[in-house]
């Protein structure tokens, strides 16, 4: 094992989109496990839009992570020594692992992973909080109904390719906007959503979206807010539904944005917009594994990696992904996930 | 019997507040019921927020008022003759009759009212679509439970003033923001709100309800909108709701306003805000109407209505209650309640 264990840390609180030097690589020795603690060697690194808001100052609903302080991250990692009678070498974990190459862990947040029922990296996406954020934020708040529309925001994301092909195994129609020709192609051509468009050469959304959604929209799952959500809104059927997943048009804005008030749309189609945080869920995620698995394995949710190699590529990932460079899950492969390095 | 019906029309659509020019008074013959019909006399009228959105050339819900038209709006009368079983010359009803001082009515959206219950108003008001939608919206939309604190916006209105009230009923902290120094006065002396304050004269909204609230809102029953439901997000507790009752401040924008993004709060505080309208609760009136009247009788539920005398006055009593000059619930007296004219 090596004695060196690299870190990202936060070097300062980004103003507006993180750049590269708001991070710094540090190295610290491999800690040795206390009593009760696991030492556990990190394979895969997941960077999520809610990364972000930890980087401020203060934050509404978690901890900032200080400056100075290891980045916090979902990972999954392998056992390399334990002291934790729930934890064994070579067992395969999840949890808050952080951006770096070794974690110690006392079990808080952790799981087991199962490398035989999905590739391991399944566990941070499709198989892990993005997969359970489509899961509970579509079928708990967006309660939708066969027959129904349903239009995704970051469709071509982690969450929202999810949801969408969620929307369709409920009988629903789905419609996804996403930043790129090929998301918009990937959606369609081989997710199953039933139209979808890129908002990036779409000079008017409000008419793409009656184009596309003929019958109005019942269920709108919201990743990204601002004037996609605006257009969104309009077409909003009678007690439609706002799912607020995440606002990452937003989330970088040095001062808050202002747009069209929104409320009185609420009145007149009698429609709900509700907010929620996977978290809120976490009684119920064996029953939400359990469904995203049984898809999974049944080929019928589908999803898409994107990978960086090593630690000291995390900051562009995270970087690139609040940018909408990937499609699917953006990950970083910190260490070989077949054996010891 | 007169044989004049003097009625108010729609004369022009109104750009922004409502001029008394876009208004205009005629005159028609008193019609004759046909078979099924009943002749009413209009003894009060009601002039609701709603109306400002049926001047409109489109309307989200309803059937606009066409130019030349009688102006929609809700009344209480006394039939004065009947060629309909299932009314009687000297039932009184409240119902659809509209701003004129004669309505015809085949029944459709016609209820009796008891005069004996409560002054013959009140059906207009606590005892009406005002105390229903307080009702409605607060205990299912905004779902209050006892130790929370209700935040209410236009508190000093007809159903402002009654939504915190049933508040307090159900063992809430209400307070309550209105437009002057005498509604305040009212709601939190005679009314039993436990603070309240006057926007007109408050700086800082934020801060004050900061002071007011401190423990935060877990219902805001919005009746206003603009910057005041802005200060009011900002101070929403965790599974925080909104009930859009509705946003006075918006009817008379000529352009749509535009005001700080506000999904965000909802994802931080879980939080969930809902439109609705009464009509959507039609099924649970005697319910509604039953809770409302017993409290009434009982006196924890207060009202107070404002009058404006004889049909020619409405278009002045509708421009004043969106200006908020009234306190409670204001009402037009087009005939006099006690008998024959």
């Amino acid at each position: 094992m090596p004695a060196v264990n690299r870190q990202i840390v936060l070097a300062a609180r980004p103003a507006g989109m993180p750049k590269e030097s708001d991070f710094r690589l540090v190295e610290s020795p491999v800690g040795r496990p206390a009593e009760g603690q696991a030492l556990i060697r990190v394979v895969y690194l997941s960077v999520d839009p809610y990364m972000r808001g930890l980087m401020r100052e203060t934050h509404g609903y978690a901890k900032p992570v200080g400056i100075g302080e290891t980045m916090f991250g979902g990972a999954v990692g392998e056992v390399v020594e334990s002291r934790n009678p729930g934890f064994a070498p070579g067992d395969f974990v999840e949890g808050p692992l952080g951006w770096q190459e070794y974690a110690l862990s006392d079990g808080t947040g952790l799981r087991k992973v199962d490398p035989a029922a999905a590739p391991l990296s399944a566990a941070l996406g499709a198989l892990g909080m993005p997969g359970l954020t489509a899961y509970f934020g579509l079928l708990e708040i967006g309660r939708p109904k066969a027959g129904e529309t349903v239009l995704v925001s970051g469709a071509g994301g982690a969450v929202g390719s999810l949801a969408g092909q969620i929307a369709k195994l409920h009988g629903c129609r789905a419609v996804g906007i996403a930043g790129s020709g090929e998301k918009v192609r990937w959606i369609v051509e081989d997710l199953g959503f039933d139209a979808g468009f890129n908002y990036k050469t779409t000079p008017d959304y409000s008419a793409k979206l009656k184009e596309l959604c003929p019958s109005g929209v019942d269920v709108y799952f919201d990743n990204v807010g601002g004037t996609i959500t605006d257009a969104a809104v309009d077409h909003l059927n009678l007690r439609g539904r706002i799912v607020v997943c995440g606002q990452i048009s937003q989330y970088n804005a040095v001062k808050p944005e202002t747009g069209p008030r929104l409320l009185w749309h609420l009145i007149m189609k009698r429609a709900r917009a509700e907010g929620f945080l996977v978290f809120d869920f976490a009684e119920r995620y064996p029953e939400g594994l359990a469904a995203l698995t049984r898809w999974v394995q049944e080929g019928k949710l589908k999803y898409r990696e994107q990978f960086t190699d090593g630690i000291a590529g995390a900051p562009a990932a995270f970087i690139g992904m609040l940018g909408g460079e990937n499609i699917g899950k953006q990950l970083v492969r910190v260490s070989n996930p077949s054996g010891l390095q």
